[in-house]
């Protein structure tokens, strides 16, 4: 057993390698989209290239495998007396190094290539709303992401196999079944919801000064319990939360004039996967166990935070006032309920980042559909913008007029992300079925937000959530902690009882 | 030939990498000075750490040998018809990969294990006035510092060995005659001003605000020809220069309210030493070339531009009613010539980075007298204090009452930097030696910067020595420029000009 131990101190050490060549890589990331002079684009470029080269080496370093041979037994199955930290490392960094011995080197820099390519592609062909530009591009990616599914998994459906990058254990099947509920119980809440009467929202659309927003949003990300110790909220094109050490997490955020309500939101939702990094336990630390277990588990924190908190009648109880006071000339006359209601209103729209809570997983079932198809086959990248306007007009009842506001929207594909959009909608889900399990325990929500008391929540979220990093599956860690594995209709729930109150359903 | 132009290919492939390395840890220190949150302190320790082991790794790895092996003669006489830059490229290649292997891992370790527990000592022992705590510290670190230059050069002089890490080709008994020289001439020049009235400065005692100073400060970077577009500047406790890639050349100053012109001055100093490092020559990029050649040609452009123009006449007559407007209330009443006598003011004083340009090199000589003299062992550790004592008292007339403000105030030797010190003096020389070069070429400053033409400055510069980076070694550079080797006597003429005036002597 000494010898056994040995082994995974040693293996512990190459992972730590592994895991601070991506955390200096995710600084070049950070400081490329806060801070860097415009000229350093193209160097940049090839230092994250050295890194992310580095990083692989490291991967598949021989060491790797004849450590693992010297454990002596299939790391998948390791024997039940050893410490489940261990266990979940093992399992971990094998599934890892098999995935990454088995993809050529060749295909790895293809992809690199093609990738960047196409998204250079995608930024001009969707301003010139040019699909047959993008198209040529987005093909090749297709093919080249078929390639590496093959690679990794020769036997697999090639679409599970890139939906476990970002949701280990997954299946395109699975969730299919689950968005079908959803769907389902989504379009029945919307029909309601159209045909009652939409909130005022006028006040919404007032010119809000930034340094103000930027306060406001500063207090709520303290409020939430998000450490500026170990982080640091910055501006950036895109708001994203990234891990640059251990005690580093930082996020960004955007504001616009226009948007008081996107910019706080976004200062939430960063917020909340922030803190899902800044609580990994102390014992996962410097491992690859101290990250998000799945994207959809990730998504479930900042979504959590962002909607069923910061979206919530109780939330806006306790912060209105102050919120009133910053900007009195736009809220004067408004009163908490109106405020709360035009947060909330319901509207089918083309734009997925723009989206209500209620609409926002239609955006996602199609994009989740189609790209299921591209990967298949079934669906030939020519007939993308077809497919595209028909499933908007089948799901939310209005269609682009242009492939830049259609299928040109998000830049995922462009870049190879196939597997990764389902992940949004999956947080949704997650979120409501953990939150129900967290009121059983700390008692009701609309209590302790409304109590001021945040770090209940967050205490909670920590010792169920954030502390176990990917030393759970998602799938185990939703029935570790709901009892039960993902089922769409808690989320359904939530949502109705929410909305018989915004809309007096 | 062809054989010999794949070997260099490929070696600058090599260097390609090594030099990429240095960018990123370059970006992870910059960080760590400007936005890091404190908490992340300890794991940037080790990301720099790990950055540096892999900078090592890739500068000693065995291709080297063997292509330099495959060149069949010695880099170092390479043949006559080699282009220079390649000619420069092997012979700095070389000397770097040389140096490196000599040097055992395990001294390599030891010096970064014990500078860094011997910086902290420093900074306590500093702030206790402890020199006892910070002894002990400052023996191992000069004992590692004599070894590793044994194991560079077993047979040279330890103390020119360090120097020349920082002034390539020079040597103790080459700067000590230097020394002497300036030495006496700054004495005789000394005396004559402190017979004399110093200028009125209270004004420039007075509370300035920061985002006027940095408005200003700005302004001044951008007259310079400090391109932000490739750069960018930020506050840092220490202000200094760094480069993240050949396009991402960063600055950083501090602003104190009540010392308006130092704050001024590091602006224009640290944007000195970024427009070098902006002006590398195209065929130098991604090279270990692109850099400077040492830190005392360095210094001369950060100096040329604080010293030269900044604290000159005629900069503060284009300048000086823009910088009034800024601050109506300080400086009402206050005329140019007045501003100029007291930017210029002259006394001895205890605290080398707050000296004038006349007593300046005092700081300097006494440093570089105890340094090298700690180096042979002349001097033991526990003697520093009194024999730092009766320097500045013979040199400067004056003796700090403690360590703290004597030979404990600055980082330099506590982190190893032996042989560092002589270069800022050495800065202040070639200054004055290239701007007669300059002046005989575009004319004199005095016209050019009295007409704005700061741009016509940059080119000189830019033309002779900015583009060469490290293709001249300094001494080359210097007779390139100028005809001559370094000559003290330039600087002591221009300092004796201008302090006529200043001074009226």
């Amino acid at each position: 057993m000494n010898q056994v131990n040995n082994t995974i101190k040693r293996l512990k050490e190459l992972d730590a390698t592994v895991t601070r060549l991506g955390h200096i890589t995710a600084l070049l990331e950070w400081d490329q989209e806060t801070f860097m002079p415009g000229g350093a684009v193209e160097d940049r470029a090839a230092q994250i290239a050295l890194m992310m080269g580095l990083h692989h080496e490291k991967i598949v370093d021989g060491e790797w495998e004849s450590l693992f041979a010297q454990l002596g037994y299939d790391v998948d199955d390791s024997p039940k007396e050893m410490n489940p930290i261990d266990a979940a490392f093992l399992r971990e960094s094998h599934k890892r190094w098999k995935k990454k011995i088995r993809v050529p080197r060749e295909l790895v820099e293809n992809l690199a290539r093609e990738t960047s390519l196409s998204q250079s592609a995608w930024v001009k062909a969707r301003k010139d709303d040019d699909f047959s530009a993008f198209a040529p591009h987005l093909e090749t990616v297709i093919n080249l992401e078929r390639e590496y599914a093959r690679a990794v998994a020769p036997d697999g459906d090639a679409y599970d196999t890139l939906l476990d990058e970002y949701e280990p254990g997954a299946t395109g099947s699975q969730i299919a079944s689950v968005f079908d509920g959803l769907a389902a119980g989504l379009r029945e809440l919307m029909d309601r919801i159209l045909s009652g009467t939409a909130p005022e929202a006028g006040f919404l659309e007032k010119s809000y000064d930034i340094s103000l927003q930027d306060v406001f949003g500063k207090k709520i990300q303290a409020f939430m319990g998000y450490d500026t110790n170990r982080g640091r909220l910055d501006l950036s094109a895109h708001p994203f939360t990234t891990t640059l050490g251990p005690d580093d997490v930082r996020v960004t955020t955007r504001y616009d004039e226009n948007l008081v309500l996107s910019g706080l939101l976004s200062n939430i939702h960063e917020a909340g996967h922030g803190l899902y990094e800044q609580g990994m336990g102390e014992n996962l630390r410097g491992t690859l166990l101290a990250d998000g277990t799945s994207l959809g588990i990730h998504e479930s924190q900042s979504r959590f935070w962002e909607n069923t908190v910061g979206r919530s009648r109780v939330f806006w109880d306790f912060w209105y006032r102050d919120f009133q006071r910053l900007f009195p000339e736009h809220l004067s006359g408004v009163g908490t309920m109106s405020f709360y209601r035009a947060a909330n209103r319901v509207q089918p729209s083309l734009i997925r980042v723009d989206a209500d809570e209620v609409t926002y997983s239609f955006h996602i079932i199609i994009r989740f559909r189609l790209e299921q198809a591209l990967i298949s086959g079934d669906l030939k990248v020519a007939e993308l913008p077809g497919a595209w306007r028909d499933a908007y007009q089948e799901l939310l009842g209005i269609s682009p007029r242009n492939d830049a506001d259609g299928c040109m929207q998000d830049v995922h594909w462009s870049v190879g992300l196939f597997g990764y959009f389902p992940t949004y909608a999956l947080g949704n889900l997650y979120a409501a079925q953990f939150t129900i399990a967290m009121e059983d325990e700390i008692g009701p929500l609309s209590t302790i937000i409304g109590e001021g008391r945040a770090e209940t929540v967050l205490t909670w979220l920590r010792k169920n959530i954030h502390v176990h990093g990917r030393v759970f599956s998602p799938d185990d860690l939703c029935r570790h902690v709901t009892g039960k594995p993902l089922d769409p209709v808690h989320f359904l729930d939530y949502l109705n009882g929410k909305y018989a109150e915004v809309y007096g359903l």
